[in-house]
């Protein structure tokens, strides 16, 4: 991948034909099997394109046809193609020739001097889409035992297993007491807590899971049956639906479908006999009748889902745990599917895709504007656009590039984690060493070259995180208010569905998953970060008025080692997004229309004589002008 | 990817870490599913690596593991790390830390500075391998009806179809006798002019198709219960295939799995009643009862491998037309299969995968070493690894880079295809205009992609081509004797199966697949041209000579523009090959030893007194040292 840089001598970077999944460039989003749509390409003045062909395979055989010059708008020309969605999943390339022959291939990773492979080519799905609501959505994730207290919560007993914790008890990281320090959280506390969010702007919020269990994160489950009654139980859960629901927003719940509990009673009943039908549930096939686990942890029980018992009390009963939860009086509107990329993988066993299609297809039938969500923290791409998932968590194409541009400290590991005093920097989901730094040619390689493997729907409806409850948070990865604001910059104007984990906004830190599980400090709002506060709910304000945030293109103008900066765009208008994580030189940009800003205080974009824009040089920084 | 260049500030080249498929980095060349198997790195001195970690994905997670000095061979480190077989592909990286902390990736497709996804990983594949003999194969592809006539051949009447031609008459390239012209080569023709292949120093023939059709090409059959008439029939084919066995060469066939021609008895048995147990091997699904065939062209009605009565007489039945010619009297060694990129898909059907294991399952079953390779032009990665075929014909990743290399002219298209006079560039497999010209950095970069997207197991035994019956010719396409040379001493010095499609030897031309089936003109041999059948004869004795070069590991030593330089190394030796493909500067390189040219004349390579050792620069030229 090597594409011609388009800056002239004078430093004026210029803009590049482009084409993206999204309305303008696509204008049928959802095409049946079999039918033929126009595709569009962008070539700006100066471009040097002679003629443009698509190339597609339709049933595995490269076909090519010659675009034609649609309009033209400003001084870009559209050519227009058509690709047949032949297959579920057709893809398709522009072949850009210039004036004297040569050419360049546009793909989904962008502009190629050189042959490059068909993964990276531009996507037409037919499978049904995602529910209509995902691609406004704006996630709050939040950890139940850490979250909020109800009243009621005080005359509960700790179980057997828990650790009692004040709500000011400091969280630990790692070591034996991490899953067992209880804090009590509950769902009448979240409840009460709603007006937060509603300042905030976020209108889903994603519970991790409910389900009783021997920890206090209960991805151990005991039972799908019912809701923690340390958390309210089943009557809590249904009250705190009703109120996410009346506000209008959406409630996300969140299933294991890789392993559960040792404590659930589907694995006490096949450990007890092994004729019992839950048995074949799991794997006893291990030396010693010995049954594999997740990652070797022998309380997480990896389920066979070469059962189909299993298959059945998972998923497609009339009563399976995953129907049960969408219906009245609780109404989820969807899961996220914990440790989907381990499901159904084991040696041989390869189910991963199959159960993906089943969970989606019962959802669907269940309620049909279901939602399905994969948890996935290294490379998705593999398990995407297969009519199962509806996303993933972009932790790889989002979340490490993110960390690696604004971690604190300018250098390597030696001004960090090595030296005398320094906050050691936390490392990417248990990658060895610390957060690398990487420039802003490297977050924009890893970005279009993770997006451009799954199609446009797939990106867009994936979660764009800054962390979770299994990472460090992002203040503490970046170091400073600046940096975490020009972090939720990204995050509020990229495409993709933006998830902030409770109390990110507040500046709270964590130097791994388990450190981050922080109790909210409501009873201490002076230790709240206001302007973090501030800038993210004025950066969410912006996600939620702004079309060509949520449903627009991403079309890149420029990238430097410390600068960032591209367009969102949609029939509707534009916005103009600088990122910044240090000061530099004024990038001047050519061809770009007259803008207001609309985020970061910096003035207005006013072409000059010769038609370009520059852009503020300061930094950090992140600003928005409305094109 | 962004590889640091390893190149000092006096333009000496240094050598960088190192692993691949080959036995020196993976012993265990046949892992069992479950087996671990240790995996080395080589760190040449001065590489600033501190630590080495193995990154695995076993089950869908990563996970990493510290990697441990193995021993140290001259300058160089060998890292050890273990990595388990865990599913049947078990893809792995190097993280590879430096000094100060920072690292690299090393994947099949290099080293990276930043993130890339694990499609690049390299893998451990648990399928059962190809049969041993292939890996050493040096395979003559021979069309029939062009290659040679036997004195029986004067006897037989053309069929109706046919535009009887003299040896001599052009062939035509394009137009409607294209298929018509009807040389009348046969079997027995071959098999006279077995010792010209013996003298090439080949030991594998391929056959184009044999069974009786309405062309010349007869991919179009009417039959695969025997062998065309007009080529002598089954006992011609016999006779062929003991005399080619009697010289312990191997014999493969070629089978068209996409599609049968419209006059075989299936289809037309199928056309005239639409109860016929036939009528479901095809596609009448299409409006007024039409059917579905290759690329509309209707004379290809196109197989629906969805019914179950196809999978038994092609494949699973005990006389199915792909077991009998496996058997004696004529006991082919395998199969090309044709279309083999869209076999099995249409629309929604993507039976592809299936259809691939269960021909490879058949043939083994029928004999142990027969070998399953399928056609593929475009990008056939995502078809590969799958327990079906062995390899691929690698087109993309081989053909195409190398074409665009060494092709004639120094310009684009205007100093070839445009102006006045000059010859046009041919194109490759259908894609728009002329063959590009693209310098080495960009065929490294090709190879290296399309190598790291499939197992070293399967690139190695995919077929690497400089052209076939379905493309121009090597000639044409360079334009000299020279760069031919260059071209194919890289397709008998690079990993990957050698096919030399018949008149290449000799410097026959053709501008495109049907133009390049020419008569191959044994009574004019004074229009051979005797230094490339030299030096094709020198190449192929160095690639069945050296196990290094049919065994070895691929390390890349230095390219520019106009210079391609690797190792090819096995523990029972190495060899350096240069290829320029003009004259440029010399090429210092640090770390290598002595050698003794073997092929082109240049002198022995001997380390200075700095160690380095000095690459000639003249041009176009293509050496060999033996170290």
């Amino acid at each position: 991948m090597s594409p011609r840089r388009t800056v002239s001598p004078d430093r004026t970077v210029s803009l590049s034909p482009h084409h993206d999944g999204s309305a303008a460039y696509v204008p049928e989003q959802e095409p049946a099997l079999g039918q033929t749509v126009p595709v569009f390409v962008r070539v700006p003045a100066g471009a040097d394109v002679h003629t443009v062909h698509v190339r597609s395979t339709p049933d595995g055989e490269p076909r090519f046809a010659e675009a034609v010059v649609d309009r033209r708008t400003g001084s870009d020309v559209w050519w227009r193609a058509d690709v047949e969605a032949r297959n579920p999943v057709s893809n398709y390339r522009f072949m850009l020739t210039d004036a004297r022959g040569d050419y360049r291939w546009l793909t989904a990773a962008g502009l190629a001097d050189h042959d490059v492979p068909d993964h990276g080519d531009f996507k037409l799905v037919t499978h049904a889409p995602p529910p209509a609501w995902a691609r406004d959505a704006v996630i709050y994730q939040i950890f139940p035992d850490r979250f909020a207290r109800s009243a009621a919560a005080d005359g509960r007993t700790a179980p057997d297993w828990a650790v009692p914790c004040d709500w000011d008890t400091p969280v630990i990281g790692r070591g034996p007491q991490t899953p067992r320090q209880f804090y009590g959280g509950d769902l009448d506390g979240i409840a009460e807590r709603l007006d937060h969010l509603d300042r905030l702007g976020v209108n889903t919020v994603y519970l991790t899971p409910i389900f009783p269990a021997r920890s206090n994160h209960r991805y151990d489950a005991a039972s799908f049956d019912t809701v923690d009654p340390l958390l309210g139980g089943d009557a809590a859960f249904a009250r705190l639906a009703d109120a996410v629901h009346a506000r209008g927003w959406r409630l996300l719940g969140d299933i294991t479908s890789n392993h559960t509990g040792d404590a659930h009673h589907w694995f006490t009943a096949a450990v007890s006999d092994v004729t019992a039908p839950e048995r074949e549930l799991y794997y006893f096939d291990l030396p010693g009748s010995d049954y594999e686990s997740w990652n070797g942890v022998k309380s997480l029980p990896k389920l066979n889902w070469g059962s189909a018992e299993l298959r059945r009390r998972f998923a497609t009963a009339e009563d399976s745990l995953l129907r049960r939860w969408l219906r009245p009086p609780y109404s989820l509107d969807g899961w996220r599917v914990d440790v989907a990329n381990m499901t159904g993988r084991r040696g041989a066993d390869a189910y991963t895709h199959e159960v993906a299609r089943l969970l989606r297809e019962v959802v669907g039938e269940t309620r049909a504007d279901g939602l399905v969500l994969a948890e996935h923290g290294h490379d998705h791409t593999g398990d995407l656009d297969r009519d199962g998932w509806h996303g993933t968590m972009n932790y790889v194409g989002f979340t490490d590039p993110v960390w690696s541009w604004l971690r604190h400290g300018s250098g390597l590991r030696d001004d960090s984690g090595l030296r005398p005093g320094a906050e050691p920097l936390p490392n990417f989901l248990g990658t060895p060493g610390g957060v690398r730094r990487r420039d802003a040619h490297a977050v924009r390689a890893t970005l279009d070259t993770y997006r451009s493997l799954i199609s446009w729907r797939s990106y867009v409806h994936s979660w764009q995180l800054l962390g979770s409850h299994d990472s460090a948070r992002i203040r503490t990865v970046v170091g400073d208010a600046a940096r975490q604001e020009v972090a939720a910059g990204l995050l509020a104007t990229m495409p993709g569905t933006p998830v902030i984990f409770a109390g990110d906004e507040l500046g709270l830190t964590g130097a791994n998953g388990e450190g981050s599980r922080t109790p909210m400090p409501w009873h201490r709002p002076g230790s709240w970060d206001a302007g973090t506060l501030a800038a993210y709910r004025r950066l969410i304000a912006l996600r939620r008025g702004e079309p060509a945030l949520r449903h627009g293109g991403l079309r890149w103008v420029h990238v430097d080692a410390d600068t960032l900066v591209f367009l969102r765009e949609a029939p509707t208008g534009g916005v103009l997004v600088l990122a910044r994580r240090a000061a530099g030189v004024p990038v001047r940009v050519a061809g770009l229309p007259a803008g207001e800003n609309v985020y970061g205080g910096a003035p207005a974009l006013r072409p000059d004589a010769d038609g370009t824009v520059t852009l503020p040089a300061d930094g950090p920084t992140f600003q928005l002008w409305r094109v």
